[in-house]
């Protein structure tokens, strides 16, 4: 069920079974020449929906903006501050956890959301920490990239080996394929460079990796490898975020 | 063109054409014991979507979430503060212009929002005209509502008259109804209150309107209304984006 | 009674028979070649001082500084970033609802405010709607514009026609010239040019309305005409105000 | 000449001849049994006041709300946070500074402002300060208390000696009370209690000081003191005002 | 004991007999051509290490960044801007207070933190002034500079007379000489020039000062005279903070 | 050469050869029965010292309290917030780089602070990025932990085995055994309990982890490894900066 097409009603049945919401994230950046630039959101969105259909978990609407800061030298690509990004995870938990969801699974989609992510569960926590005796009803977050459970990282190797890179992945596009026909481009099947250094500022990034990519040969993607990365990352995400729900 | 299903090369040809964006904003709350939680951000970006494929225009990521606090005490709302939406319409359209964009038309589905969403612009505008000389690129917001289009006021006042209303409106479940058909909904044919006075916070809020509806009959809804919603409304907003668009 | 002219014991006395207080909010900014720099914050602090003598309605200090970043391109402007008026009204309304106010009615005298205004009202309400219950006291806040009630349109129409105009109008300048004669200005009987579209930023404001004015003939002014709106619209506000702190 | 009774044009033709202003500060807050809220707003607007049609020095709307956070147990008391009267403070500048203004003078009447004035100044100054080769106009301000100048010193040592006390001393109250004549309030001639130690939050300080008065006998102030008060501190303050607008 | 070098058993062990400590507050900021850079957060340290030895009294880690932009015009100064000085004086101030402590004595060297470091702590009491009937544990700052206790003031009269100045002065690297025998440095003995006038940012600094110094004979420094200095200081320091403790 | 120490024109010299630093980063919280609350920030500050002597690179003031949000159910723990951490560091960097300063590296002891730590890092650059064509001069930051350098990771591996744990370890406090001997604890030799699941907020760490450690021996700790840890580790740190510095 996604929150969105669920009513007030339904998501207060749903939580007389369950305090625990799946939200995904994910950014709105250039992936190359072929990816689409909402690949990450639309990646964890995806799976989450293919969880929700399968295990029944609410699925909250997706956080479709990141922190891309270092993407900025392309056209299309949004950022949030870290701290607009804080701001705004702390009222999403907090608007639900007044409610009595009490269970925040991220399904994070960008590897550079992933530090802000944490920051932001660390600034939700501190302000309960800080005070003494606080009463507030219990909280806790989690945050998983859906690129780093084991199906994810074995379906990878097995279809793209080295060649899978690190931005921009046939992986990801492959599920946006998937997901997404009719939006599947294409490009020159030019070998992407090799990272040699880590990125800073927009400026920098661009200078670089030109197009974009980082060490991805983005046109291996294919949608059939798309659809099993769903669903087989779906299955690993539903234990594991039932587990989540289920810590005393 | 969804930005999110485009590449930045894509991008970068459209902005040779034309420097426009339109930006859906809604909200995640309870509308009433049929209607959608995700309405508000649902119908513009249905909306929308009909815009871009009949002319070609730009959309960017919706914003799902925005200003709600008053709906806090039904299960499932979620909140941005106006701060915090601020900073991330701030850091949005920021962002864009770094990339060549100049003008922002946000179609706004929340009356809620309109505060925040204008005061955001003001924020924007406000960092340039405190400095003396700056250099920046030109960059003009526009806030629109779609359910303030003549067409959706007359295709209201001719299908539901004074049983409309002002939150959880037939006329937006309609959308929703005719974009998501799995998920309709249904209610008794209960007639909603009438509005008392303004409400204030989330338990004044409930305590006046208990089952969230504010004077809809949420239950005169339906796809065929919303087929026509949203076609009209997609008229009269490609006209006013060109004109947005076409200013010297 | 003004509250800057009270004692604390006063107030207490006040307190045990009314828990509302009227706050003048307006702007300093350009008024055009003869409109005073304070005009926005002048005229609801008169009117509201007005209000004060005939029914004994408590006045806080006037928030002379509004949202004013479109007009800094004129000398002797003054804004405050949204944020910060933001902060400053939730601090003002946070102080007296600790000393026992509960209804705050803010009297404004500027366009430019109306969206900060409210954006602060819903950030006020966001902190107490984001906790579940919170035992803090009840608190209610209301905007009015005085130019927008009945009598200011109904002696602006009378007086001033078409020519009333959206800034540097007739019908404020002329509360300015009731209550300041030593005040007054002149200026050469140059019609206004007509709004072509709307403003952004302040060197968008003056290229396109060079001499301050947005379409109205400022020197139709006259300080009858001002004492006639300030006493009718006095009126009004003291019904307005009745009826608000009335409600249940 | 008061900024908010003059025109553009005039503030233009104004900082050909100097490019200060006076901008008084005060405080909303409990002034004991017969001295009024606004005491500390009122003092230095009314000498700002005396200053200007003595010297033709542009006065700034006053500053009404400050730091009094302590005073919050007393009702009618209204304080900024710091960080909200450093961010209004910086606008107020900044604004003024893009208009052309460069010396800006505070004429201040609380003793609860001085460390957030002087931190705003800071705050203005690091934005420059973290910038290498910033090409923004130059900038200083300079802040001063009316009850420091050497004849607030000694008038008041000559009429109330050590009765003077430091809060709603009977110097504050004469100004009011020669400016406000109609305001003019009495109490009981008690003898103000000593301080014992400085206070620390609201409770603390009316638990230390349960009329509100900190070491003063409110009810020796006269108008006559309040007419002497005004007239030689403005002296003084305009030499020194002059003195730093001629500053290289 | 420095906290530091405590265990958590310890510090509960020192709440039961007092519940204040010591946090010494500096800079690191250019100090002329002899003084080291962190000289305003090395005496307050090594004072503070005094304190503790003779005293054991627990002393926190020292805040060595303070509030230095009008230094950053020369290189290895370094600043917190005041609102994040602020705030990270709060947290710090909360985390203990959240712990039990309830005294917090900042023993400062640095002259441009004093008004920020007093506008944290208002920061701190206005949260708990705004809230009718906080039930939050009592909680009392003070700050005293090191260079401002009679024994400091004694010695440096005594030592330098008028060559004491007010930055990279004598008395602040003798102390810095005595502490850090390693790391004296040496220079010409160029009399320093007398100010002329109060600094505003880095710019104007530099052009003021363009050695660092402010009429300061730094070259007059010994090991000597910082060791008086520090025993000297401790001394009063103790008193003063068991007064501050031992306060109802 | 640690900055504290060095002259502003020490520091020019110093920066016409190199323009990197090291800052070290720790934080301020319970290390279990024998474990300093300073721990995490001394050890990589003494590494830092020894790296300074060993390879003469500058060393900043230490960052000494951090994020240890889940320390405060234990006494004399300090946390600071996420964004008041974002805040500090940015001005840190800012001002470094003010002064010419390029290259930052953060050597940090603190698992806590990495998420914040780089999310700083990308609020810096988004500063940057956000800008067309800003002209500020280049800055990259590093951030590494000292004990994840291959040479901490033998040593741990080699003298603790699986008894390391993951707070209060014996190889943190072995550190700080050898770097203050004098302030050596000792414990009962309690094998600490393997952790169960992550940590929330600070209530729910205590529940979890009663002693403050997370599966730590810490009791095996000794100088001899403390010495070893800090002059291997210093090489490999070494190194790496000098890798840092030169890039292009
Ligand atoms: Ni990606
Ligand atoms: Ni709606
Ligand atoms: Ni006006
Ligand atoms: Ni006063
Ligand atoms: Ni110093
Ligand atoms: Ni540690």
């Amino acid at each position: 069920m996604r929150l969105q097409l669920a009513t007030w009603q339904e998501v207060d049945a749903y939580l007389k079974e369950c305090n625990g919401i799946i939200i995904p994230i994910g950014s709105t950046e250039q992936h190359g020449p072929m990816g689409l630039i909402g690949t990450d959101a639309l990646c964890p969105e995806v799976i989450a929906d293919h969880v929700s259909a399968e295990a029944g978990i609410l699925v909250g609407p997706t956080i479709s903006i990141g922190m891309a800061q270092h993407h900025l030298g392309f056209s299309g690509s949004v950022t949030l501050r870290p701290t607009t990004l804080i701001a705004m995870i702390r009222d999403y938990v907090l608007s639900l956890s007044r409610n009595g969801f009490e269970r925040f699974y991220f399904l994070n989609g960008h590897g550079g959301n992933i530090a802000t992510l944490n920051a932001a569960f660390d600034e939700i926590y501190a302000e309960r920490s800080m005070q003494r005796g606080s009463n507030q009803p219990g909280l806790r977050c989690r945050h998983k990239d859906w690129f780093a459970f084991p199906a994810a990282r074995r379906i990878s190797k097995e279809c793209f080996g080295d060649r899978e890179g690190s931005h921009a992945t046939p992986s990801e596009i492959s599920i946006t394929q998937y997901a997404y026909p009719d939006a599947i481009k294409s490009m020159p099947e030019d070998r992407a460079e090799k990272p040699v250094r880590h990125f800073t500022d927009a400026d920098d990034y661009r200078a670089l990796y030109p197009d974009g990519r980082i060490g991805a040969d983005s046109f291996l993607a294919s949608p059939e490898v798309g659809e099993r990365l769903v669903k087989e990352c779906a299955k690993e995400i539903i234990e594991d975020f039932n587990g989540f729900v289920a810590q005393p």
